[in-house]
């Protein structure tokens, strides 16, 4: 029998409260010899050390081995959804980050303004970096004389300088293609193709990409300096099982960055709006506890830290966690299990593949005895190192919401 | 290539000889914070203590993770089975715990009598629980009047109270069929059903249990409270490999309990009788330990104790474990693994999905230095989390069963 369908099978709704915690990037590296420690490590945390003393621990592998995640798989695997099945472009992740709801078959782009010549060959791919503004004028232009192509609705959302996203909404649409980008300079804007040369419905999609471009260049021919502009990473949103019906659970995104708030809703969890600090986010779960069965809380703090390298910026992000944490505890969940969705190692300065740490509480988690949350620590408990994606299946056992298998 | 196919390619038979010690249920939780401890840590456990000085480590997920295994997948697994690949219908292990002895292919199903009105609905499903003498002696006239349907041999044993097996004996039978079983009173007997509408074989089997129906219920129509009795369960003995073929090893099964025994016949191991105690188990090993290369020695009743929920007893039953251990040690094996087929946590007081301890030992199993054999301690051992299927695997490579992968 798949796994999946076991875990359907013996699915029963009990009424829990469970909560997912992400630190984004909390995992890091004790990377100057034996007397170095990680960002959690040097952190004071009374609050996590509290509820360490009732938690098992484990360490957890984001995709696969040696797999760095962007925010799209690593968020996917913290849902329960395999990275490597469910598959998203990353037109559609730049879309989720500006904020726009998708459709399922929506084919999204990331799209950048650039510079073409007089032979319309790239002369800068992006544009001498315009303005913001600029770019909202150029998206402005757009939209208005490109409302649809045919039958298919065009929706052109700008970014920050040259960057926009372009979404096509409209029925027979399959990504990915290849990009329009020749990513260098020097040459011409390359024609969109299929990725699968079968498939009839990604030739529907390249043509109509080919229409878009032939009605868009005129508008900006006399624009000076973004008088073209570059497509990449062309995909549809998948069509994903939601989240209510594969784990039984109504489930709430209280995020405050739009990309977190719309990976969420690509697998059916509704959207919280409003909070702007982590005190608000578990204020808000607070006043929701009754209307959802399931809570993703994300704190982006951690990772931004260790994407600048700032190894103080990230310790002080922990401790701010810590510090707002009694806040949720006000309503102790039936299971909460707090994590990263990576690890982004100060000494990195990114994202990375080393396993990150996890922390399991309910009132069947038994305790690992151990005296703190760290990458150390966790090594030792009895979650041991796992894939990323059985995490919701571990919450739910613990909320009981498995019958037994077999006799 | 296929895993099992590289471990049948790569075995060589050396002589050795395997014993796997299961204390049903050993694993648990630490459930009262930091300073809390599990029956296991709190045992006192000379044997096993020394035992450790000399053995790996590791902890091991029953199914997969989550999932709380029945008895039938647990130990499915530990014989190296893929309890996801090989499913055992209910009325099989109904059956194998009634001691009845089961041919690949029959067909078993988990019966109860119950009452019928006299509009022929379900007026109480357990017949008021009758006594297991009244239920023997319905048994009976059901036997002697319906020793075949057709080619079909049909087999009828009694259980407690309201509770027996049918099996029916033939050819062309499959599982597995829906109840008849109603689930709640008042409602007529259920037709039973192939659950896969294209199978013929489920669409013989569901008509000859209809014809078994319309036999017994006329021997039935004069008693009371039992003039019915209701299906569940209904599923054939699959086709498993034999353990022989699949390790190169002639095993036995010295268990106490029906449904041990029944379980390892399933696979092929001899089932050993007559020894009621651990240390008689202990003793018949080593009677037997030139006729065998595998042992399997199943120890119930540290489950009983977590099904109790009783902390004490379950601190004993591994005391009186431990102090049994020095029999079997008489003639120590090449390979040892003592482990649970899952947990049953007294805080659960029923099995669990927490990872079991193992303690693996044998000339090639290294020293994890650690004091004791405990799930804490577990968790740092050298043999890691892993799924329980591969233990079976482990023990044959402390074996020197496996030749070299490879130049």
């Amino acid at each position: 029998m798949n796994l999946d369908a076991l875990y359907s099978k013996l699915l029963v709704k009990t009424g829990a409260k469970l909560v997912l915690l992400v630190l984004d990037g909390l995992g890091d590296l004790a990377s100057n010899g034996a007397n170095s420690c990680t960002p959690l490590e040097a952190a004071v945390t009374p609050n996590l050390d509290w509820l360490t003393q009732t938690s098992a621990q484990g360490r957890m592998v984001p995709v696969a081995p040696g797999i760095t995640p962007g925010s799209g798989p690593g968020h996917l695997a913290l849902f329960g959804y395999d990275p490597l099945e469910f598959e998203v472009g990353r037109g559609v992740i730049e879309a989720l980050g500006l904020g726009l709801e998708l459709k399922s078959g929506d084919v999204c782009a990331r799209a950048n303004f650039c510079t073409l010549d007089a032979q319309r060959r790239v002369s800068d791919r992006r544009a001498g970096r315009i303005a913001t503004e600029v770019c909202e004028d150029l998206c402005a232009v757009l939209s208005k004389k490109l409302k649809a192509i045919g039958d298919t609705q065009v929706i052109i959302k700008p970014g920050k300088e040259h960057r926009f996203v372009v979404i096509f909404r409209g029925k027979g649409l399959e990504g990915p293609l290849t990009d329009s980008d020749p990513n260098r300079e020097g040459l011409p804007v390359a024609a969109v193709k299929p990725t699968d040369p079968k498939s009839a419905r990604q030739k529907k999609t390249a043509k109509l990409v080919e229409e878009f471009y032939a009605a868009a260049l005129p508008l900006l021919a006399k624009k000076k300096p973004a008088n073209g502009f570059l497509l990449r990473g062309i995909a549809h949103q998948p069509a994903i099982p939601t989240f209510e019906e594969r784990y039984g659970m109504r489930a709430a995104a209280v995020a405050v960055y739009p990309m977190y708030k719309g990976l969420a809703q690509l697998v059916g969890m509704d959207k919280v709006e409003g909070p702007q600090t982590l005190a608000q986010q578990f204020e808000r779960y607070l006043e929701l506890y009754e209307e959802y069965d399931y809570f993703f809380i994300h704190y982006k703090y951690t990772d931004k830290a260790g994407e600048d390298g700032n190894f103080e910026a990230k310790r002080k992000a922990i401790e701010d966690f810590d510090a707002a944490l009694p806040i949720l505890l006000q309503k102790k969940p039936d299971v909460l299990a707090i994590t990263g969705d990576h690890s982004t190692p100060v000494a990195i300065k990114g994202h990375s593949w080393h396993p990150q740490p996890v922390l399991l509480t309910s009132a069947y988690s038994g305790s690992d005895k151990l005296d703190r949350f760290t990458e150390t620590g966790a090594n030792m408990g009895s979650l041991g190192v796992f894939e990323a994606k059985y995490l919701i299946r571990l919450m739910q056992a613990n909320a009981r919401m498995f019958d037994k298998f077999g006799a």
